[in-house]
């Protein structure tokens, strides 16, 4: 993984800086903190910045020795809760330490922001501070899926950053979705599905057919492997890198995925308690288990990231611990190191030129 | 569980008749047939009707002494591949044992219908020859789904009956859910949930809040409770018992759950057979494990049912092998026992007169 520097970030800062929201995850800011600390110890070559109240935030920094040097503090003194309103956040969030968090990626004074608060008021401060790439009209937000391919994971968007999508918006998630794949991981030529409720070509809802001959029409230039409809059941499956799909498919079916998994680690903890015999069974395997439980493990690839804006924002998840924290600010660094959002508009305005952005709604300039 | 018989059926006959489609099945016409013979061994008040061909089915039949005096055959010769097109099988699938199936029930011969053929054709089929009930625009295929409540399952619905579905059908999905909890799982008085990407009530799709109001509005005559959006983590979770959503959404969540836990099924084999401690100790977990396979075992609850016909057909699970087609002959038999179709008819003309079905689809006319 090389330092070179993005193109078109600030090119008098010598190093990579992200911007991190300290406030508004579920367990405080000393949970992101520590977070912090893991990733500076591992990366000694990127900078943070972090927002919140100054007077905590440098009591956290001060214990922490690696963050000392690596770590500055940016003023904010009231936080988004995880009840606040999207809008009332756009009106009334200015003094917020994720707005202060976003600004600063506006500001280029960091490459990229990560935050574990409210996700609908971080995107919707993402979209009015940022605003959207050239050729985008719906950003999306794509989160990492347990999987059977060999990178142990598939990108899926958008999982909710929008609950509609027309074809044209699908186009631009396949698009954003393979660059993503290709920039956070490492694959070269993604193959891109788009969900529906089979596989045959007849199969789903109009704006999907569109989709996908508007897709397969930009495969080649777009260097994916369009592999057609995919299936819920190809989400973690091996036939696919990127599921596309609107955020209110993508949504349900994280969420379906997620509480049958839960179901079923709960379950499974049971069936250990359950005799004397299978107690013992869970002390001889706890070696294999942990192993599985790493597998799976939402921590490791704890972030969903905005896709479509002037600059990459990844959202952790509110519950996310120390680890959790940490895999987030990683997964915003390695697509800083990556230039990835500046790649990512490239593919996107390569695809359709602004000039066509008037026909583009019909769907089928690229057809 | 009575074996009184339902209301509307045919009076002369003095038992419980079920008809079995015997073709189309992965496994072919003996695993049916074995699936039949666990089934009248434990329910010596019901017999079937097998279609399919005469000599074939009379073979199987002869190998089997309990099912000699209690299941006759009606021949039919061809067969719906998984591959034939539902619209081609309306049109041309008379000769089937499908359509032989169905056609037993309408013509009131058996009380309720049984295939492991191919979905869309059979819900085809279903709807030309039993066409849909008074009141219900779209029909709807309700599954049962693994999940955190005392009866260990939710219904959900609609999984895939159709790709739509607007205020005015969802509604309908809940009364038909709701009464197939009630006859098909005991449960008095269901909790219902929309299916929605927020619990909020300001969240989601417009149809979905016209929905809301309807069911809201509906409640308290159907006897259901309505507990209000649910999300996708509430499928396999605790808060509601009846699920209700679009058929485009519903199969895309089933199948990211059937897929995810089919992954961490299969992790968790090879989890096991990692060093010779977890090999041993999988032996030792083995009856444990067992009992949560059993908990979690789609062939327990093997049946996706078709609610909203005139007759009530249910689908079993193509692989399903000999325990799967007896679970899923038993779902027909206790439906039928409880005279599930004529009182899930009641419901439905209870809440919407048919008089009123003109101005029915602005969806105001219960709100």
């Amino acid at each position: 993984m090389t330092l070179a520097r993005p193109d078109k970030t600030d090119t008098t800062r010598q190093r990579l800086v992200i911007a991190v929201d300290a406030m508004g995850g579920d367990s405080g800011p000393a949970t992101v903190v520590a977070g912090c600390a893991i990733f500076v110890k591992r990366n000694p070559n990127i900078d943070l910045i972090l927002h919140g109240p100054q007077a905590e935030l440098d009591a956290l920094i001060a214990k922490r020795k690696p963050l000392r040097d690596r770590c500055t503090v940016r003023a904010a003194d009231s936080v988004v809760t995880m009840e606040d309103k999207p809008s009332h956040v756009v009106r009334h969030g200015k003094g917020t330490s994720m707005y202060s968090t976003v600004e600063t990626v506006r500001a280029r004074e960091a490459d990229v922001a990560v935050s574990c608060g409210n996700t609908g008021a971080l995107m919707a401060l993402s979209m009015i501070r940022l605003r959207k790439l050239p050729g985008v009209n719906r950003p999306a937000i794509a989160v990492l899926w347990p999987s059977r391919n060999p990178q142990g994971f598939n990108v899926m968007l958008d999982v909710g950053a929008d609950i509609r999508a027309d074809a044209d918006d699908l186009l631009r998630y396949a698009l954003m979705g393979a660059s993503y794949a290709r920039n956070g991981m490492d694959l070269p030529r993604p193959r891109v599905g788009l969900l529906n409720v089979g596989t045959e070509e007849h199969k789903g809802r109009a704006e999907l057919h569109d989709a996908f001959d508007l897709i397969k029409a930009n495969e080649a230039q777009a260097e994916f492997d369009f592999v057609g409809f995919v299936e819920g059941s190809d989400i973690p499956g091996d036939v696919a890198d990127v599921i596309v799909t609107d955020g209110f498919t993508g949504n349900v079916a994280i969420k379906t995925g997620e509480g049958t998994a839960g179901l079923i680690g709960d379950l499974l903890k049971e069936a250990f308690k359950y005799t004397p015999l299978s107690r013992l069974a869970s002390l001889l395997a706890f070696t294999s288990l942990q192993r599985l439980k790493r597998r799976i493990d939402p921590r490791r690839v704890n972030g969903g990231v905005f896709l479509g804006l002037n600059g990459t924002v990844v959202k952790s998840h509110g519950s996310a611990d120390a680890t959790g924290v940490s895999a987030a600010i990683s997964l915003a660094a390695q697509l800083a190191q990556n230039g990835f959002n500046d790649k990512l508009a490239a593919r996107v305005a390569a695809v359709l030129p602004t000039e066509d952005k008037t026909t583009e709604d019909t769907g089928h300039t690229q057809a």
